[in-house]
């Protein structure tokens, strides 16, 4: 049998990293590419700007908390922020469905326009393509979008005992989107986290010499990022279990269904890595804006741990987070 | 029966025009978008950038003269092109389905590189998405480009008097898929016109005060563009129909289909507005490129027509070439 595409290869974990490395970098190789941020870093000098894109595919396309438009403005603006950049433009391509009710993609479209309006960018180009009822999922939405780099920012160079701060609650997202899609009902439906990092991003420019890397948990969630961020580091990461902050209603949600939250997705959380001696006054800083009052240091850089993550709770005892390898949940975002 | 996105909304032409205009301009406004120009341009001094997108859903993916790949790259930096602007960073953005052979999307990423490298740009950044069997059609891909405007060209008010160019012979693209389509096999198969038009432009860069407007002419073809224009203008085109260029087997299998060359798809060519003193030289000066030896002046800009395109033949009789009202031939690119 032929070498097919399989739905795991879009779980946004290791088999998504291997297919995007084998095919598309080997093929692609530019220096700026093979940054791999979560934006690229456009030019060396003068007026910095950072590139992004991100196609949203999630099903289903409203849930509490969002929907498809909101997600895919504030998701690609997400990826600029945690690159220190300052959202400015975004495109909008639409590939619709036939048949697509003209209801929903008003009320999508009001929520980009919204999310936009929030952040002060402008979506200054489009394109609007419409496939055969059978061959797409109601619409499916590509953002693409230029920031302004401040203050020169770039990520460094990580040393042990650097430290791992989320900015918020983690896998809330991804727990919406399950609950939905499994249909489970609570009294207080589980919101996602679906938002905009750029306010909190921006208030954090005093420590932006301290910030080594700034990545958001999306698809593969925490758990991926912070195996992304090992790599990167070439160092092991311990994350202490007690301190990564998961709301109650996402950790009954997980037990009820059998998930770790440390694997779905969030959607307006960023991960920081921290200089040791300024990650207290940064966390500080956090708890005090609007949007991170639950930060919290998760972790730290070890030397000994050879790129692995691991993850110790409150006994003592510890287990290796590895990326996500295959499927949870697909569709997520 | 509540209002739906319809497969015609996706042809190009005006319902694709007005589907964009009531759901998506009027939610985004803002001046940059509102131009409406094939790139948005951003910045109004200094190092001036173009910013587009374009998302491709063309089936087949494989055609006489090129793939999904190379229509991906060579479409968006066209899009640039036609603004004025080298094409400089592409994202490139896949929505693959699940069990699409992995040869094949190898060979589609291999043209995208090749495409890449002959414009000498880079791919900087991109995404990968797998959805379900069932919920696209092998493969979808999204590319936004960024590039650097040229002696800060920009499109001009265009007079009556000023002349109508075409790069190349017409529908090329169209016919080609048309033919694979209806399985219409001829002794040498129709080869699709897709390639780079940024070539030809950087040519042209002495005649940028006198160029009025560049437009590439893809779906909807040439006959929508021109109505695009004439909208711009505010003026009517008078179109010599002998004048305008279509090769012989494009013709063939337009009066073998029953369809009109004027509204098959191009992806290679532009369509050039040029003051009326220059449009002479101008032309000149295309027919010793490479890849515009067959460039005409198609027509001229007309006060009485009131924003209408007729084609006027030798027989001196004349019609009314409107915008693509339907689809002709869907997923064209």
């Amino acid at each position: 049998m032929k070498d097919c595409v399989r739905l795991r290869q879009g779980c946004g974990g290791k088999p998504t990293e291997k297919l995007i490395k084998e095919i598309f970098y080997k093929r692609f190789k530019n220096d700026i590419l093979l940054q791999g941020f979560d934006s690229a870093f456009l030019g060396k000098e003068g007026q910095e700007l950072a590139f992004t894109t991100d196609s949203f595919i999630i099903r289903p396309q409203f849930f509490p908390g969002g929907d498809i438009g909101k997600l895919a403005v504030y998701g690609t603006a997400n990826d600029l922020s945690v690159c220190g950049a300052k959202p400015l433009y975004l495109s909008c391509a639409v590939i619709i469905e036939e048949g697509f009710p003209i209801e929903s993609l008003e009320s999508i479209v009001e929520s980009m326009a919204a999310a936009a309006g929030e952040l002060k960018l402008s979506i200054v180009t489009g394109d609007t393509k419409v496939v055969e009822r059978g061959f797409a999922d109601g619409i499916y939405i590509n953002t693409s979008g230029i920031g302004r780099v401040m203050d020169n920012y770039r990520p460094k160079k990580i040393k042990a005992g650097d430290a791992v701060i989320a900015t918020g609650g983690i896998g809330e997202h991804g727990a919406a989107i399950a609950a939905l899609r499994y249909g489970i009902k609570s009294k207080s439906p589980l919101q996602s986290d679906c938002g905009a990092i750029f306010p909190i991003i921006s208030e954090l420019r005093d420590y932006f010499e301290s910030i080594k890397l700034m990545k958001d948990p999306t698809r593969g969630g925490a758990a991926t990022v912070l195996n992304e961020i090992a790599e990167y580091a070439d160092l092991g990461i311990k994350v202490f279990e007690d301190k990564v902050p998961v709301k109650q209603e996402v950790k009954a949600l997980c037990d009820m269904l059998g998930m770790d939250p440390m694997y779905l997705a969030c959607e307006g959380r960023a991960i920081l890595v921290a200089e040791e001696s300024k990650a207290l006054e940064l966390l500080n800083r956090l708890k005090k804006l609007k949007g991170s009052s639950n930060a919290e240091i998760i972790g730290s850089f070890e030397d000994r741990y050879n790129k692995l993550v691991y993850m110790e709770n409150s006994f003592g005892s510890s287990r290796i987070i590895s990326a996500l390898e295959g499927d949870l949940l697909p569709r997520i975002c």
